[in-house]
């Protein structure tokens, strides 16, 4: 079973496309046909994964096992709503959206969420990428983990609240991390200071979580009540009040966070 | 001149002392005392670093050739209105904390700040940590180049204003950083979820930032101006007003920035 090769077709053709199709075509499976209406980005995907191309969701290949709806959430249902696959297995890839969108395509529906950020220029190691599996029914379900066990070591069963749940926490540890590392780089630059200089302290900070609860290993002035810091840096940023709001509401939440501990 | 050794006095025997004075003895430096009030770490510390101990600024060893002020913020003011150091070189470790709170002690005053976090338990390779160095004169500064290149690789001479605008990009890349992840740890454990889940996220969200600038990797529901995800979300976390406030303030920020660039 762990062996099973699978025909596959994509709907979309961006960066989850991408790299999912790519780690998919080498653990062996066929991908059929890329389906996506701009017709630019399914050429180019199509030859990456050595498959037929097609603009339209009416010129589907049904001769797949497994389609997978790689697009943006707003596009999912309307596919979903569209597309004539003979009860042949759909999934979608995204962390928000509720599996029963898919319900008119097929009764063989399931999520394929592969937790991580993925950038078009950048390979990725699909190892170690957790996916995420949610299914319609048993036999569905089985089929999913074989996918999904023959390109990732960490394969999960979730339901839509928890795939929902993870999505929110990823939001907080990657989109909103990654947006203050902009504002400590916007906040250097504007001082003629160069973002290289925190790059070894953020790589520490990483390293801290790697086998301790961020909880355990909170610093800096708001977790030690030093008011003074606070204050010096409130004034710095008196010409910034949209970082200085974000600089007083997370200090206020490290504060209470640590009186809850 | 890269070879000279000096004769050091820790003043402080917290997490900054220990690190640093690891990685100065290290290097050949002799550290002659660790001066703490708390006699209980000075005694660790003092062992660890092979030097004597003393629980009172005025019992300090006159003989050294560098005062390593490394107690916190508060206490630097204090240390140096009461110290007795015969125009010695002192310097603060602090990266809040004027140069001049030292001028009683000395004509000859600095400081060293090691832009890292420590942490009592886990080993630091010092080589990489940028040392922030300024000096009141250029004798002094010599010396204090001299003792951060016999650790570090990267030595930075800036002024007190740069250090404090380091200061605090350092507190929203590392402490408010670390404040997110402790969000998303704490919303995963209360849906029975394992923070370890979003380890492989957090480490590509640091990847990725080695080579690019963090402004153009951002992703996510803000800027991809997807407001029904957006809404879900702030469902999700109806029953967490403080973790709502915070979704919501960076999301908003997320998107302000994504228009100015």
């Amino acid at each position: 079973m762990a062996d099973k090769k699978y025909k596959i077709v994509f709907i979309g053709a961006g960066n989850v496309a991408t790299h999912l199709g790519l780690a998919l075509l080498k653990s062996k499976h066929t991908i059929v046909q890329v389906c996506s209406l701009r017709n630019s980005s399914s050429k180019e995907l199509a030859k990456l994964l050595k498959s037929k191309i097609s603009t339209s969701v009416e010129d589907i290949d049904t001769s797949a096992d497994i389609y997978i709806v790689a697009t943006n959430d707003d596009t999912i249902t309307k596919v979903a709503n569209k597309i004539k696959i003979n009860n042949k297995i759909i999934v979608h890839t995204s962390g928000s959206i509720d599996m029963n969108v898919l319900q008119k395509a097929s009764p063989n529906i399931g999520v394929f969420y592969p937790l991580q950020t993925f950038s078009k220029q950048k390979k990725i190691d699909f190892s170690k990428i957790p996916v995420c599996i949610e299914a319609s029914n048993n036999k569905t379900s089985k089929v999913l983990k074989t996918l999904a066990k023959s390109i990732s070591n960490n394969v999960i069963e979730i339901d839509s609240k928890q795939r929902k749940t993870i999505h929110l926490a990823a939001v907080f540890a990657n989109n909103f991390t990654n947006h203050l590392y902009t504002i400590a780089e916007d906040i250097l630059i504007k001082n003629d200071l160069p973002f290289d200089i925190l790059k070894p302290l953020i790589e520490e900070t990483n390293n801290k979580i790697r086998n301790n609860s961020p909880a355990k290993m909170q610093t800096g002035p708001s977790v030690r009540g030093d008011s003074k810091t606070l204050k010096a840096h409130e004034q710095l940023l008196l010409n910034d009040k949209d970082y200085l709001q974000v600089y007083k509401l997370l200090s206020k939440s490290i504060i209470k966070s640590k009186k809850n501990n």
